[in-house]
């Protein structure tokens, strides 16, 4: 075992994932590239997602109680880059339009999705905590959209990864990345340990 | 584009990074696979994570109000899938004899930290609210440990995610899965959407 070294409190773990936040309305969506999210409970549905409290996201949030969170292929990594980097106060035109990205209505929420990305959730706010300059917001998964394309056959509701391909964040080094091959499968593998007595 | 359909309301996001939980103390240590959790803030570097109210690290995390955060490379799937199966109250022996992991003392927390993964952090908590079954326990990230291993030179706090070789966790499908390649910087392939005027 090799030496360890402190580093201070760092706000980094490996890997995130890196999605995309929609708020307000199709016709007027604020876009934000989220990679400080993650599912929380199941009873219900839960994510939780760190907000900066000056973002116009969540302007719209706190308006409409909700948004979507959307999954982009590692192809998108250039449009989530560009929304992650600039405030939409300070460009000439809207994101979606630079972007190309294209929003439709939510069916179980006011959030508009982006439907471009294969894979979206509409979530209704169910409870917020101001840390510091972020607002952490939890909220219910209302609906869960996919495209045909990523779902491994007509009935199921799992998702292929390699149909997905989806977009990953690396915190420190900065870089996108790839998902990838499979190791082994969960609730299976650690039963290796389990005495055969 | 292709059609989407709706799947319901799911605890999916695509991917979850899979880490393990170390509560109690260095002798007496409960250890918990989690994949709900993130970052959520930097001000202060916080972390949330869903905890099953139900479970022993509950207990442990309620009675010192701290706990480690530590990450697997992907060839401690199995290590990390055992102790997710299994509650410690059902087992013959204390999971870490099991699986071979050893604990030291923290150094800025009560938490004890997992020799065994390259990456450490240590949590102290700071806000608690219950989604059902499940507590999003908020917690602030007091000190990092990084085998000098994975560290990219003797300066840097940054980690080389060939050398960690992270543990990934696939919701639905069930899966561990390992991180793939580098897509692109960030904080600079989505430039070459801003207008050059």
């Amino acid at each position: 075992m090799t030496t360890k070294r402190t580093l201070g409190p760092l706000e980094r773990i490996f890997p995130m994932p890196c999605v995309l936040i929609a708020s307000g309305t199709p016709e007027y969506a604020g876009l934000m590239t989220a990679s400080w999210i993650n599912v929380v409970s199941n009873t219900p549905p839960t994510i939780a997602v760190g907000i900066r409290s000056s973002r116009e996201t969540y302007q719209h949030v706190e308006a409409t109680q909700a948004f979507s969170v959307n999954i982009p292929t590692s192809e998108m990594a250039d449009v989530a880059d560009y929304i992650g980097l600039y405030t939409s106060t300070k460009l000439s035109q809207p994101k979606p339009l630079t972007t190309e990205l294209t929003l439709s209505p939510g069916t179980a929420s006011l959030a508009p999705i982006i439907n471009e990305c294969p894979y979206n959730l509409e979530c209704i706010v169910s409870h917020v905590t101001e840390v510091g300059h972020y607002y952490v917001v939890l909220a219910e998964i209302v609906e869960t959209h996919a495209s045909e394309a990523i779902l491994v056959d007509e009935e199921s509701d799992l998702v292929s990864m390699d149909a997905l391909d989806p977009l990953i964040y690396i915190a420190g080094a900065r870089e996108y990345r790839r998902l990838g091959p499979k190791v082994a499968d969960a609730y299976s593998v650690g039963k290796r340990f389990v005495d055969p007595t």
